[in-house]
């Protein structure tokens, strides 16, 4: 931490600095300037408060200079974090994943017939709510526990892995299982309890980025549930609030290569909340590819117009396969493969 | 809502638009115009997506018109709602009340002197952390139930009313035991399940905006308490996110007079998260009384540069005083008052 | 443009506001909703302010349903306007297109070599920026016209078309004269004066988007150059401003696909600007041919350790190379190809 | 500057940093601490790109420490500045000056009434745009030149000041005749031709911040102004973009004591277009008093239903002279007074 002092700081006044560093126990090192002189707090274990100095007299202001996460960064841990699911799908290696379904599981055949085509098609992961947390108090919330039952028939039935909302503490270890991935959303993202909580139950979990969090808070959120003792965290870049409103959010995808140089964990895209339209969720999903996402998060319904919710941001099946086509190629291009199909699917069928 | 077709749109691709939002049994009204016919949809009850009718072929645009909110509107309910805290403050009405205390609880004695300070100044609710949510997993977390023991010690002491937060669901009964507001922090806004157990819960909650929450979001999470059957819901402006890095949060003060337009709930506005920066507390606390603000919360500490969390945002007794002095006066000019005094607090002492 | 009455408006309310549209000499029409009533303006010319009627008694919103921006949009103008270079180079049509170059032209030699490497690879339009618009008064302001004969001397070498920003309209003229490409830059996309006057220029324009410009004001800014008679506009995504301090800007590339589908104007990518980061240059670029753009600006530097400015975000050649080996397998991809390299080169080495 | 070098840096890499910033001729000064080794760049005299450093081997990040913007600092001249004009008003010093009139200038009658009734309030200076920037090339682009010669007769009649917009380096000595303020718009802010042709003109010049632009970045303009020789520079704070679409931009009225204490150059507001709606101007106007504004630049008009720009936020005079009654009082609250009326305006009657 570097704490700057104003042009017109006292010897005093730089004396108080240095002597309350050292009275928290660490190393002050002043550095004079030609314009002004700055002391550097040395030994810093990010349990320093920057702004404690901030309000000091003579103080200009005060520069973190080490960054409070630990164990999710690249620093900490220079390999890149492959999480393996049960029916072997790798997420974090050299493979794009596909994860694809609803935005909510509606009913049984609903969920069931989907997950074939999906499956059938190279997605080996299914995503589906079944709690859904909800701007308005009066839409749709989701099946839960039933819409839970339904997807693990699909898993059942297809070999898919399972990717879900935990909404809260109470409900997180009914969801943990049915689910092969615990999402935790994007409003939840600093939900601290429910971090914890998901920190301790130890399946991976796939964190999405808050609507406005920056990047070093996405990462200090995923700290959380690493410092719970669970290493196997998933990001996802979902979007960030804009001023402009001709999408529904404004698709970050400059995070990806941030985020692959500051952390080992693995990160992917989903451009359906990303863009909130049908049809830029392709030229989105092949871009987050191209930027190098791990994988995607794409939403796809049979029947988006009657969709119960986000049905404007789902695609047709048959716009998922022509994405599958377009992406397999831009993966090559960046010496990646897809995730192979599900082996042994024939099986079920 | 208005569907908006497009120059081109076909006359079936209108027909079919009509057909849909007949199916979903509301009733549909094209209105043709120069450019391009409209679709309005009447009726609607808050359940319609809108994002339904967005990639229909032939749709240009969806625009909502009616508000997804109703019982926190104006137009539900006219006159303004007034919170009355057992200890007789009001908040909403035609005074203008002070929340103060430390950011977090650190100890007894710390808490009670404080208190004492603050009341014989003239404020009537004591705010005061005891659980906390922290950015970084290996931050002070609070004391917890100590921490709610010692708020109610203070309580006992002066007559002060209690503001503290309350993080989750498993233990809002808990703060609810101590607490006479239940804070929701900005960082829990569109945490539903806990708006949900508040809003079961009855006591006053203060309800903060979330930092890149529109106010239709905030007023919609509001909502969320209110269906629950809890009336008394006071909103906190504290500052959204912005691209300047002066201040740590863009305190948005025109969202007092705006909510104060839609809503007929009471907002106040917390200076402190609002700026982060000791400095520029007293100016905006002063901005935010001037622009219609029901009330402030401020944090204010004895030893600002040794607190555990926050020091550099929180006031000096003696500056808290000072900033009293001239907010009295600026309520006055719009006609308005402050708080009197806790008319027993002699008898505390 | 509808004007939404509140569900308390008089009759009388209701009246006015017609009145007022048809005093304007436009045709009123109310439309009674379960809620409240709307009341439609038609025929509206782009002239109508919608703020005029905000603030009349019983308004409760006005909400603009016409566009403000006419001749730029795919609805005045179907098939997609492809800008012709003096050289051949297409831009806007199925070819993805390359322009390569320092961010300022520092030196004869400089340019030159830089052209000729450049050219080799395949890159058909050389950027260099002559006259400089800095955010510190006292930063390096660029050659001026030295620079923009040096500029149309590489251009003599190699055979590769000349974009430079233009600054004002005093040099506007004189740019002009050696300038294949007139790039109006992000500071100046709403400066009217400046783009009237390239309007009248009638050469081919790169608009960047400003910093903080809605896709509907980049367009507008487009009309400006096109109601002066020039239809050769290009639009140039650079970035956003945003919260988040890891990249320079945010480059927004979903408003490549949305551009493609309200206007019928060319659009590249500037990832260098956008990122601001060289590391992230390549993945954006190859994200940004993904999303769909029709070309990209780089930032190519023989020695970017000293360059005269945005050094850090300029590549080295040999990863301009490489960036151009994905590149054209990304086109590929989505059924694009790359410019072909400029056919007389040869001649010119 | 600060070079943050990487946990992993080898100590060739620190070298390396070290070499290149002895070779730019400044003082190199590594300081090891636990996590890391950072290396200070002593001697910045504003011209070091930061950019250099970041994208060398070993470099973590690049932290700038010193600011680039001098003559506009506090640290380089520690009084206010206060800005005088011809007609005595005084701004910047301790008096709350009020600039008020039209959006922009419609007829000759209609600005001399309005002129006569603003200065009878109290009003010393008369805002009114003669050349208008608009978002669209169909909106009413203002009278020019006639506009201005309307303005100088009713300055004539009543002794106000006129503060008017310059558009362009073209038509700024022309403004300059008439006007006693150049206001500088906000989509001009970085319009350096512009800035440095008004910083010749030696006229007090008003400079509104961009629609997003930093603070540091509104310092910057001010500077380019200042360095050509011309020390009288008003900041107008006028609202920064924002994601909420309540109001038109997002007032940030804690810009005004950030202001104050990095420069000694005045500060006003503008809650018209900070708001750009009626009803949220007073509030706003009288938050910018208590925040500490030097004055307040308010749109007013006779008939704001009928204005050609504008009307939405146009204050009614008698809704102006309400404001001033309020604001009398907020200035008193924090001791400063409102600047006199014109004492010699009886004569002019």
């Amino acid at each position: 931490m570097l704490v700057v002092m104003k042009h017109s700081a006292s010897a005093q006044e730089i004396r108080d600095v240095v002597d309350m560093i050292q009275e928290m126990g660490y190393e002050a090192r002043p550095i004079p300037g030609r314009q002004r002189t700055s002391v550097g707090l040395i030994g810093n274990d990010g349990q320093v408060e920057p702004t404690l100095f901030q309000s000091l007299p003579g103080v200009l202001e005060v520069i973190p200079v080490s960054h409070s996460y630990k164990q999710v960064s690249r620093e900490w841990k220079e390999e890149s974090t492959v999480v393996t699911l049960p029916n072997g799908t790798n997420i974090g290696g050299n493979e794009v994943v596909l994860m694809a379904g609803p935005c909510a599981v509606e009913g049984e055949e609903m969920i069931l017939d989907l997950a074939q085509t999906l499956s059938r098609m190279g997605a080996t992961i299914l995503r589906g709510g079944a709690f859904k947390p909800r701007t308005s108090p009066y839409s749709f919330q989701g099946l839960g526990v039933k819409g839970l039952q339904y997807l693990a028939k699909a898993r059942e039935e297809t070999g898919m892995a399972i990717v879900t909302e935990v909404l809260d503490v109470e409900t997180a270890e009914a969801v943990a299982e049915y689910a092969d991935i615990l999402q935790v959303g994007a409003r939840n993202m600093q939900n601290y309890p429910l971090l914890r909580k998901v920190g301790n139950i130890k399946k991976p979990i796939l964190l999405k980025r808050g609507l406005s969090a920056t990047i070093e808070e996405l990462l200090l959120a995923a700290e959380y549930v690493i410092a719970e003792g669970n290493p196997n965290v998933i990001l996802c870049e979902r979007g960030v609030r804009s001023f402009d409103t001709q999408t529904r959010n404004l698709l970050d995808l400059t995070a990806i290569p941030v985020v692959k140089s500051l952390s080992h964990l693995p990160i992917i895209a989903d451009p359906s909340h990303g863009t909130g339209v049908r049809a830029k969720v392709t030229p989105m999903a092949r871009a987050a590819v191209a930027a190098g996402a791990d994988g995607l998060m794409v939403e796809v319904h049979a029947d988006p117009n009657h969709a119960l919710s986000d049905g404007a941001q789902s695609l047709y099946p048959d716009q998922f396969q022509e994405l599958l086509d377009q992406i397999r190629v831009i993966a090559r291009a960046i010496h990646r493969a897809m995730t192979p199909p599900l082996a042994h699917q024939a099986g079920f069928e």
